[in-house]
């Protein structure tokens, strides 16, 4: 099974990178309002090229901020049905003058793709024309039903997409959605992603005197905002422990199985690469009794995301200042509840103020925490086609962050995700001379051709739950 | 001794006020580059009128910022020779919309007369120009030599005052100054400061990662430098005991006597008027085992200033971020040092840094606290002459803040000053509505007066020591 298709993307991919190389010349920067015209430009690309490979409906579709594309081919009602996930804007490319060649002039280095959006999310999203051109024009019709929705506004939070799906509700009805926004673990470690953090946040503000007060008039006698913020933000986690103190914050975590810890302890994990990833950082710390993996995958946390109060400028401005806030969000595991972690968390900041202060918790929307079951025939019928191409089976694992169209699919259609990105750790998304492999381009348009065939195959076998 | 004087003053009060109201209306703001010129207009007013009332040199002395006004009568120099010491700067006016009366527009209502600089210091300033004049018109010569040094510089911090005083160092040579740039206790209650606290400072910044991390990607197993910060801040204080737990914070630390405790515990001090005062807070906290006075004039403290660190835009930004940083400030009380106490401090602030962050320590330049004893001639001298003008006994009191001027007299000339202020709690100095009671104007100008006269006469008592 497959071969045909493999040979097929052998003979054509000269031409596929030819193909993607001209995408990634349209700026799509979502943030950059002097891009709005770009973006649209782009979706317009997308379209045509969906239209091009045999996609029958292949629109642009409006949003109150950038357009979206949206694209199907039906071939039988009777067949599974997967909606394809993916964004075709970018990140800004700043700062410009650490770029080896310009970031929309694609450039191939070494076997490597150079330009943005080459692995995130645009050349992702064109193996999936690409693995649709394959089966149509090898066979003729493709064996299952696709639907394709790439947003343009992941890269600013996907702002409208809950809109859009609501609205589009009808055109999404699919078994299962396969989202191609994410890397394997390593090189020469595929795997598949089917677990996502949820995430929840409250800002916090401390406020104590109606104007800033001089320090020397007053200071010694009046409970100063900043010092009783930095006590309730401390006392919300252990030290010694490194876990949350929150009255029940843990209450509704499911831990991993074994068979999970096992398999998170048999990746080729290497703390000082994660050390180098992060920002250079000098050791890891976290919640006792948890791998660096497990802290960042399968448990809960509590981060400050930002701080303010009193005189920030150069020099001194001796105040006791009137007010001081920050930013607090937790990342969520199954089956943790935004917003009862949050309340949770405000009751413990509140609880924590000192006398003399008077003290605001405002609970933001959030996010629930994601895991497609690993048995799930579509995260099957994945493994085994990143097998057939990566010739070793996927470990499955989990993703510390939250991607929230599939938070959004889950919520607003019931339907579960499986992530199937081929991406590096080291492609530099984000950040200057993002790149793509050329090999796992290629790879990644046969896992994804093959994709279809094992779904088809696997809705045999379990027609009901596929 | 002094009704010749207080006949003088009497008969020309109206005069007196017309003349102030004349410098009132010049708007020298010092803190805003367009009213610059502004401000050398009335150093050159004031220097006028310093000639006019008889000082015989009174000139505009250059700063690399705005103008001071040096003036001097030197009668003979066997006698005693002070130095007084003013501003002729004013504090910005916003809120304009909340002055009744525009604030250099000078307007008398009820006895007070209201604008920007009517106390502070432009009033108090003018008072020792009228006590002049009164003396030269009456008597025909000072019973002392005065120097006068109105800098333009006290609203923003006195910045070139230290450079100023070095280079006029011989023509400031004195026995004491007086400081008129204060208040009374509170109304009926007249008062002489003899203490300020002294000042140090730090600025702790807290690294983690080179670049703000996804806080779902990493969070969990990274140091996050907000959180570390908190940490850091909480644990410089003691809840319980509101004592600050820096090693060897109180060390030096003089304690008031027993006296000068129970002469605080006989002040009219009303703890709700000073929560209204406070910016309206709901308690008061403070040093276990002191008074509110008591924890702001002879209790050291510190106080977190500004803090910063990661997002604190609108909405949310799920970052680990790179950096916090905080401003932290110690008010010093008798016999402590500033670089001592802040070296103390950034050792604490080290000592408490969580792993995986690394923490920088800067120390700032401080300030001695100064206390003039209270047994001084000087200090003694102005007693009498405030019993004699308000009819009561002044107390002898702290005050919580820092006048840089002071501690530059103390450090660089080795002189001691009094502070002899008539302004009243109410005055809404650096608010709208500034204004000064025109009774105490009055009375201002007879205390300083009459202090020339106990001066002289003190002088002769313990001619060594003055």
């Amino acid at each position: 099974m497959g071969h045909d298709l493999d040979d097929y993307c052998a003979a054509n991919q000269p031409r596929f990178v030819d193909e993607l190389v001209e995408l990634l010349r349209i700026p799509s920067v979502s943030a950059q309002p002097a891009h709005a015209a770009d973006v649209r430009r782009n979706a317009e690309h997308i379209a045509a090229a969906a239209q091009a490979v045999g996609f029958t409906t292949a629109e642009v579709v409006e949003t109150p901020g950038h357009p979206a594309v949206y694209a199907e081919r039906i071939v039988d009602p009777a067949l599974p049905t997967v909606l394809i996930y993916g964004h075709h804007d970018v990140q800004p490319v700043d700062p410009l003058d650490e770029w080896v060649s310009p970031p929309f002039e694609p450039q191939v280095r070494d076997g490597k793709l150079y330009a943005r959006g080459a692995v995130d999310d645009k050349g992702q999203v064109f193996m999936h024309l690409k693995a649709v051109e394959a089966h149509l024009r090898t066979r003729g019709e493709l064996p299952l039903n696709l639907r394709l929705i790439v947003e343009g506004e992941e890269e600013i939070g996907s702002v409208h997409f809950e809109q859009l799906v609501e609205s589009l509700r009808d055109r999404l009805v699919a078994d299962v959605a396969v989202v191609s926004d994410t890397g394997i673990f390593a090189r020469g470690v595929p795997s598949l992603t089917v677990g996502l953090r949820g995430l929840c946040g409250v800002e916090v503000h401390v406020r104590g005197p109606s104007l800033d007060l001089h320090s020397g008039v007053f200071g010694g006698a009046v409970q100063n905002p900043v010092e009783a913020l930095a006590r309730m933000l401390a006392s919300l986690k252990d030290p010694a422990t490194g876990r949350v103190t929150v009255p029940g914050f843990y209450d509704e975590v499911v831990p991993p199985t074994d068979e999970e810890r096992a398999a998170y302890a048999s990746l080729p994990f290497s703390e000082d690469e994660f050390r180098a990833t992060a920002g250079g950082i000098t050791q890891t710390v976290g919640e006792e009794g948890w791998t660096v993996l497990e802290r960042r995958w399968v448990r809960p946390t509590l981060e400050i995301n930002g701080i303010w109060g009193g005189y920030q400028g150069e020099g001194s401005k001796t105040i006791i200042p009137a007010h001081a806030g920050a930013k607090i969000s937790c990342r969520l595991v199954p089956a943790q509840k935004p917003q009862v972690i949050a309340e949770r968390v405000a009751f413990a900041l509140r609880a924590a103020a000192p006398p003399g202060v008077t003290v605001e918790v405002v609970v933001k929307q959030g996010g629930n925490p994601v895991v497609t079951p690993s048995d799930h025939p579509a995260v099957r019928a994945a493994a085994r086609a990143m097998a057939a191409v990566f010739g070793k089976e996927p470990v499955v694992i989990r993703e510390g962050g939250s991607i929230p169209p599939v938070e959004v699919f889950q919520r607003v259609l019931g339907m579960q995700s499986v992530l199937v990105g081929v991406g590096l750790p080291d492609d530099q998304i984000h950040a200057p001379n993002e790149k793509f492999d050329l090999d796992h381009y290629a790879m990644g348009v046969r896992v994804l051709a093959r994709l279809w065939d094992e779904i088809a195959e696997g809705v045999h076998e379990q027609p009901a739950t596929v």
